[in-house]
């Protein structure tokens, strides 16, 4: 079968591409986005993603590489290098790009296989790579969700795919304002532990083997009120130093993995 | 007093900054280095930093403000907006920039104050943000010592800098070649903890409280064998997701405030 052949970056699909790459807007608007590389690629589809077009650029990956990845899949478009180049994010140049349907995530739609979740609840973290190494610990700590909180952007910036290995494609993620989510976590009798600056209890003091939700803010100003109301009890990381800063995605993985060690790595 | 003041961007000093600023080479050969931001400054000097030369944009940064940063230091520069910029690494521009001397970091130099240090060593890091994440991590913990073995640059990258949010001045900090430090280990009788990608101990079930070294190497390799055959016991953080892949800064976070847990927190 012969692949149609896109060569000129002022095609006019090309030229949607590209915003799907840069703008948040035309994502949401297509209900689509790209995706760059294989490995990221099969995390997608094993995560349950639906591909709608493979663009690749032969000379870099080949057409083997493609069956391999995709299989039988047809909408397949081979590109030139300008026109691949246009597309990608990053340096090192893999060859292949999905375009791919981004998922709702919504709060209806979570489906918790056990009856003690962790739930890891990140209020409007703002920097992508804070984001991607959150969503590379929770895979790692196999958290049974993922709750982004009054997001400040879609998951499928490219910077978020890149900063989180494909993560992003293999967590639960939800999404939600701060009111649904907590109405949510009540509802289903999760205990909500918020970490705060000002707070007196220490986080290892607590008992995270029920059913938890770990809830982290910004590092510059912390969880919003509402968050801190709603606790079951509010939590603090000691620290000692000179500057009370921690990166964000650092003091989510302590007690991510604080929670881990009490329920023994199970 | 009068200050100097310096309005072109062509001025041979300010040419001999800029390089300080983009060159790790022009750092080493003079032993200076550019901190931009007054508490970024404040903390330089707290840490013992010998400041050389401070250069101010008075729109930004007024005469009193550079008084209550510097006191009756003298070798103060005034620029204009456009010397000022392009000395700046930042979009939020302060105002004020210092010319410092650099540390020499030498293992032979460090100070452990008490008999049972928690260390960190960090081999060859690369990511100037995972260096700064790591460094804020062990200013909050108020860790003994960070020891960066077989760097891969000098500590002030301005990213680093930036990134650490001064941590960089606020910690204790050596540098040396692999065997150099383990040398130094073994000789202050510090157990050596490595993260090792393969390791069959998970890191919870060891006892952190006596003198302890917790050692980190890279994302994309792990620590070299020189390590792994040095250590009193080889650590694994358990990973059960889809990608086995931690960030690094996660990674050392999570070590380190299990030693504190285990250390009460003194």
């Amino acid at each position: 079968m012969m692949n149609k052949v896109i060569s000129s970056t002022q095609n006019s699909y090309i030229k949607e591409l590209v915003f799907l790459k840069e703008k948040s807007r035309a994502r949401k608007k297509s209900g689509l986005f790209l995706i760059e590389g294989a490995r990221e690629i099969a995390l997608a589809l094993k995560g349950g993603y639906e591909i709608d077009t493979i663009l690749f650029y032969p000379e870099l990956f080949s057409e083997d590489h493609l069956k391999e990845l995709i299989g039988d899949f047809t909408n397949c478009i081979e590109v030139s290098k300008d026109v691949y180049q246009k597309l990608a994010h990053r340096d090192t140049t893999e060859g292949v790009l999905a375009v791919a349907k981004s998922k709702l995530h919504a709060l209806e739609s979570v489906i918790l296989k056990t009856k003690k979740p962790l739930i890891l609840v990140a209020e409007a973290p703002e920097k992508p790579g804070n984001i991607g190494a959150i969503l590379r610990t929770a895979d790692a700590a196999n958290v049974d969700l993922v709750i982004i909180a009054n997001p400040k952007s879609d998951l499928y910036n490219p910077n978020i795919i890149r900063s989180s290995v494909g993560c992003v494609f293999t967590n639960q993620i939800a999404m939600g304002s701060t009111e649904e989510i907590i109405n949510y976590l009540n509802e289903k009798q999760i205990h909500i532990y918020c970490a705060a600056l000002q707070a007196s209890v220490n986080y290892h003091t607590q008992d995270y083997t029920q059913p938890t939700a770990l809830v982290v803010g910004t590092e510059a100003t912390g969880l919003s009120q509402e968050w801190l109301d709603a606790a079951t009890q509010n939590i603090i990381i000691p620290m000692q130093g000179e500057i009370d800063s921690m990166n964000l995605s650092v003091a989510a993985g302590i007690l991510i993995f604080e929670a881990k060690r009490q329920r023994n790595f199970l």
